[in-house]
């Protein structure tokens, strides 16, 4: 028998038989692991274990101790729903039911199910987890599937599309029930420790809106009860900070209905905290030799073609007729930079060329994918892009990352770094790739960053490096990026004389802090809980009156706040001090200032800070002075108070 | 015979017969203004002596020294063009020839001129004025004009419209030629004094790009030859400020044929200025009490129908189709605003409401009416609306016209005032028009400001007062406004409680300090013919090593500079200090500092600024700290080398 060559993690080879399963090539790595083994991954992508391994494949092996087990877990979990939903609902149809990053959800049809529902299923799905069912992979014969799916027209698809050709086809069975399934499954439904259900909600039939609404249960499952407990408490937390309903308390923003979706409106509250992080990064690029340029939302389509992005990107644009020529709003700012590099000639002296635009951008997202600011139809980010020549790559790179890692301390976020590298589909020569990778391998090796590697995951026009924030309670959202880009200045006949007298191909870096600015504004409006630092809350301080009497003296104190170029309140409404107090709490402003007769004779004041700490007898100057500190420094949270 | 009665410029009315011409009224008056009169206005509109005055008429008369003298000579100008065209070119066919603020022009078809054939017209022009004809009103019957225009379908088509129905239709007749002309004219060719012919363009018949297109050729007409002189002086003069020459020479901006026409793009340089100009009244609107907010740049048509724009603006908006909904690019900022007005409640004790958005908006012009930065389709504007009680309407008004002047007086502008009352067509009840006019009207006279009063000019939601910028040219440009609005709060439901527990409608105030960031750019590049007042200039200082041994040196003093937060840049290239000096100059930085070996050793600097004015030995923080003065004052020249 032949013999095939598969690579282990540890980036050995291992020559196995050819039509090894992965549960096989385990035992081959030792009988302990191969007892183990849950499921694997073929270069990447999470299978049985009982698929097989093919020549040069790299294998990974999941075992419960494996990331991806609870992938695998969540996976039968919502097996476990269907099977429930089934018993309790024999008419329902089944679509589809993947593992999410939280847990699971299973798309149904032709069940009419509310979040009143949702207790009587779970019941039958801890009947059925308790009851500890083999969960086995079967292969049914092609026309039995077919028969079985009679009146299922999703899964009728699925067997026409995903599993075009297969007979037999797979499934997975527990007990009397069975799914069309390529698995991987948990060997028992007793696996799942601890399970809930937590949402119901309408999803399209494969996303597209044209197709029919169907109704999509969420759920989640834990190895463990207690992994599942802390993980709703996370997410109760995560709901009292949900940006948008933040975003009403604190009046940050709004999207009404008639404005249209996606197109956020920002309040003066929010409109405050954004014009702050725009001047906190425009200090940065310009410290860092940046020159702010800016240029039109619209654009003729001749750019777009020119850049690429009309051939690739024209149904996400938003495209108009202007005195019958095509117009597009711009989904990306690079082609506009370009434009402008390209308006005059350069020495290899003058470069790097280094422009930044805090620049909107529009793209056509589906309206049931829209929420909140995280997904929205025009954002705007804080774009750098850089020509400079290639042995400049690696000190421009190492500039971006501190800045990066600059803005990350400043907000107290943590970071996950990720180095994409060249994917099969890709322009230019092997030469400038392999050379520009290694540049940024060296930019994060010198610099001591971890990182992931993310082989094959690269633009199509240059490797890149991606962040990662992760919140306060651990959530990982998009962030910036730092990408090569060989294309673009092909694309626009980008050049500069080099010191050789001949005309040269720069190289263009894209670049952003932030990202996008509204996704950037979510995340720390929940990260912080809506609680911002010093420097960038909307109302710094506010200043309560005991009564009315103390209001000329509240005046006084709030001007004297404004002077110094705080945003600083007088809370004038006819209500208690205690009443006064506990909404300054809840609008969340770092200090308030509390002033009544003691302090008007003493001419003092007594402050109190949101973490609810307090001292009387305050010198107005010390205050104000230990402010200014706490601004300028960006502090996180105030100390004035602190011991 | 009955009579009527017309009213004079100083308010006084005076009876006359019936059918009785402006010149009659004019001799009714006095014998000497009789004498003296060569036209009139009816109602504002110039007319010929020779016509009619009617009942309740407003009638002034036009005499050489009045305003509108120039126009009627012009015109008349335009006729001695027309004539001279026709003996050169008896084929040429003529459209129209009307005066303008400059001069005048002429469209003609059938010909084919360039600027070469100007200097041989232009030779005719002045033997046809040194011959002196008297200029005559002709009535000609309808059938001889129809027949003398058998082959001009441009006056064909005036007989139809403008003339739709007149028998006789009236001509003007000098020496064998004559024209179509309702007048008004000067009595003979030799009154004009000095005349010149200056370019040939192309243009649409009506203006309308789907007509023929005409040759226009363009002049200029003065009472006598030195006025002509003062004329072309100055349009040297400003041909040599004109912003699209010193845009590109400053490289300021740029709007390349393939981005779109009517969109420029702004480089670090022009972007810089216009960040200067943004941060300046960000801080004015804040000192002033208000809050910014923003809003996207593409709303639902929804709300354009819901504000009125839809039904009265859509040809000149930006439409486009998003998932088959309509939706349009923002031509105004101000529905946005209302909706976030709206979506709150307010008590009377909180308003006024004051919001401002440094907003682009869109308007569809014609390709042919676009020019430089002046007229754009995209522009931005330091927009601000305010929601108030009627009580308030004067206070606020106020505060702005302190905060227009403070503008106007701090880039060295004059400026004209110019109150619009309530015109024809309008919503409202007369009462409040009543109140918010003579609010207006209160707020012009308290403040001392001079004004002309635009009867009938205000928008069909409020009246307003208009601002023009004069500048150093003495040219006058569309600068800001301010607006009461009684229709949008009808339209957007607004309302707040007010002291009675009620809900009442609130006045909305339209304001702007600039108008458009484009043209007020554009102003500013022309008035200081691009030396920009240090804290705009978007290099503030060059220092200029005198040879690469200073290097290092010079490096010191820019980094020095920098750490101020000044815009300093060194020369590095490989030039003679006094072709350093020369280019420093044509890039019109405001200071330049020398170092040269002698400076090094004293570590002083010497300082030259851009006036040619020079000092050595200058002790470096003597220098900073001028700078800074004069950059946070904002003064317009450099001074530290002033006596």
């Amino acid at each position: 028998m032949s013999t095939i060559t598969v690579t282990l993690p540890d980036g050995s080879e291992l020559e196995v038989e050819e039509g090894a399963t992965v549960e096989d090539v385990a035992y081959e790595i030792g009988p302990g692991l191969g007892r183990d083994t849950v499921a694997g991954k073929l270069d990447g992508d999470l299978v049985a274990k009982e698929e097989e391994a093919y020549d040069g494949a790299a294998v990974e092996i999941v075992t419960e101790d494996s990331e991806a087990y609870l992938d695998v877990l969540r996976h039968s979990a919502a097996h476990v729903f269907g099977q429930a939903l089934q018993r309790l609902y024999p008419e329902a149809k089944l679509a589809i039911g993947p593992s999410t990053d939280d847990g699971f959800y299973y798309d149904v049809a032709n069940v009419d199910l509310d979040e009143d529902d949702l207790a009587d299923i779970e019941a039958e799905c801890h009947d059925i987890i308790d009851a500890d069912y083999d969960i086995e992979r079967v292969e049914v014969p092609r026309e039995e599937a077919l028969e079985a799916y009679e009146d299922n027209p999703y899964k009728q698809e699925i067997l026409q599309d995903e599993a075009a050709g297969e007979d037999p086809v797979t499934f997975y069975e527990q007990d009397d029930w069975r799914d069309l399934c390529q698995g991987p499954h948990v060997d028992s439904t007793g696996e799942i420790g601890g399970f809930t259900l937590l949402e119901v909600s309408g999803a399209y039939w494969r996303g597209d809106e044209e197709n029919d609404m169907l109704t999509r249960v969420y759920g989640t499952a834990f190895p463990t009860e207690e992994e599942l407990e802390q993980f709703l408490d996370m997410r109760e937390e995560a709901k009292e900070r949900d940006h948008r309903k933040l975003g009403r308390e604190l009046d940050l923003f709004s999207i009404p209905e008639v404005t249209g979706p996606g197109l956020p409106l920002y309040h003066p509250n929010g409109k405050t905290v954004l014009q702050e992080l725009e001047d906190y990064v425009n200090d940065l690029n310009r410290d860092a030799g940046y020159d702010q340029v800016e240029t039109p939302h619209v654009f003729r389509t001749e750019l777009w073609k020119q850049s690429g992005h009309y051939e690739n990107y024209k149904d996400d644009m938003f495209l108009l007729d202007v005195n019958e020529e095509e117009y597009g709003l711009k989904p990306m700012n690079c082609p506009g930079h370009a434009t402008i590099f390209d308006q005059d000639t350069w020495s290899y002296r003058e470069l790097p060329v280094r422009y930044f635009e805090n620049g909107k951008v529009y793209r056509k997202e589906q309206r049931g994918e829209l929420s909140g600011l995280s997904r929205v139809w025009a954002f705007t980010i804080d774009d750098g892009h850089l020509f400079c020549r290639p042995d400049q790559i690696e000190a421009e790179v190492t500039q971006i990352m501190d800045m990066i890692f600059e803005v990350i301390e400043n907000f107290d976020l943590d970071v996950e770094v990720a180095l994409a590298t060249r994917p099969e589909k890709s322009v230019g020569s092997d030469e400038i790739w392999e050379q520009a990778e290694s540049q940024l391998r060296d930019v994060l090796e010198d610099g001591g960053y971890e990182y992931d590697v993310e082989e094959g995951d690269g633009a199509f026009y240059g490797p890149k490096i991606d962040f990662g924030f992760e919140d306060a309670l651990g959530r990982v959202w998009d962030g910036p990026t730092v990408q090569l880009d060989f294309n673009m200045p092909e694309r626009f006949d980008l050049s500069y004389v080099g010191s050789d007298n001949e005309e040269h191909r720069p190289v263009m870096i894209h670049r952003a802090l932030y990202g996008s600015y509204e996704r950037f504004f979510m995340v720390l409006i929940e990260h912080f809980d809506g609680k911002f630092p010093l420097w960038l809350a909307p109302e710094q301080v506010r200043v309560l009156p005991i009564s009315d009497d103390n209001l000329p003296y509240a005046k006084r104190v709030a001007g004297e706040l404004s002077s110094k170029g705080f945003r600083a309140e007088v809370e004038e409404r006819d209500w208690t001090i205690g009443k006064k107090i506990q909404q300054t709490h809840e609008d969340r402003v770092p200090y308030m200032v509390v002033v009544g007769g003691d302090e008007e004779e003493s001419m003092t004041i007594s402050v109190r800070d949101r973490k609810e700490r307090e001292a009387s007898d305050v010198e107005r100057e010390d205050f104000y002075s230990h402010l200014e500190d706490e601004r300028d420094e960006k502090r996180t949270e105030p100390d004035f108070l602190a011991e």
